[in-house]
């Protein structure tokens, strides 16, 4: 008798700057029995995307009876394009005992909520909202005002922070990941994720 | 600006001979910084008993006054004696910013959660009944009779478990006191203990 012998969903959300990609990419490296969700769109591929690997690309009709068959976990519209993760795969890792990692943005996340109530939820916070701002503008890839539509974005985000499992604090990479493997490790510890566990117990 | 200053309270409960006694131990020894909650009771000291350490031995009226006066946490009677946490010492060690442990029973966690919903509730188990049974067996101290009552109280306390936060199962101390470390950091990230950094974010 063990806990939880089914893997864990978890979703991974954070403002863009947070460097939520960073400490997944650092999480993985030690934990590489865990698994990523790809998540599938019908935006067309751009030069060096791979099918299956960067996403599922799919057609639209693919996509809405996706969403009409319930085989999508959470999807959204963005830009005129659907993006969403396919509930199949994750289903047969999770039965597997695998932990599967969504990243995926706020509204994902309380559509993964609803769905999927023992999935965990972690927030990743940069040290400050300054140093998100300064991290955004570091990259030099975008405009003053695509940067401020970035940080009202982030601050919409931050407001949904409390409805997340756990706030994961990202001031150092290397620290935040081994706090997301004991913030996993610890989830698994929860009730509503160990009833048969507990079952098991009373029922002896 | 950093996650939870405040200590966090940690209520740790367990049937007898669930280890739990053990557990702490354990964790106390690479821990510390942690404070542990001495208990008020009315019942006399026993031989080699020290007040302060053991338990604050209080008179009957001095009990009833720190309840009329909220100055207790929970309390219970158990053989015409009270016993309970004072409320004082632990709100001063989370000021300071000390993780204070309280070592109850099921129905005194019950009342931490209703007065202090902050609180992290850790249910401890053992690895299975039939070792629960043997291990209160192999003490040798108890009938029979006394035994059977123990196991029967632990049914009881094992359906109150899903009420908890946290289940740890004690399989091998060292590492059920590694992970207790692990829940009580990963608690430490749950947003309802970082309202104030949240705050502070979005102030800035």
């Amino acid at each position: 008798m063990r806990m939880n012998k089914r893997g864990v969903l978890i979703v991974f959300s954070g403002p863009s700057g947070s460097g939520k990609g960073t400490v997944l990419g650092e999480y993985f490296k030690s934990h590489p029995e865990a698994a990523f969700s790809v998540s599938a769109t019908t935006r067309a591929p751009r030069p060096g995307e791979v099918d299956g690997v960067n996403y599922h690309f799919v057609t639209r009709e693919r996509f809405e009876e996706m969403i009409r068959q319930g085989e999508v976990l959470e999807y959204t519209r963005y830009n005129g394009n659907y993006y969403g993760s396919p509930a199949g795969p994750i289903r047969k890792e999770l039965e597997a005992g695998r932990d599967v990692v969504l990243e995926i943005e706020v509204d994902g996340a309380m559509q993964v909520r609803e769905k999927f109530p023992e999935a965990v939820l972690i927030f990743v916070l940069p040290p400050s909202f300054g140093e998100l701002e300064r991290r955004l503008i570091g990259r030099g890839t975008e405009t003053r005002e695509q940067i401020e539509g970035r940080l009202s974005t982030a601050r919409r985000e931050l407001s949904l922070a409390p409805r997340y499992d756990y706030l994961l604090l990202n001031d150092k990479v290397e620290e935040a990941a081994a706090r997301l493997g004991e913030i996993i490790r610890a989830a698994k510890c929860a009730p509503a994720r160990n009833e048969t566990l507990l079952q098991e117990f009373l029922a002896e």
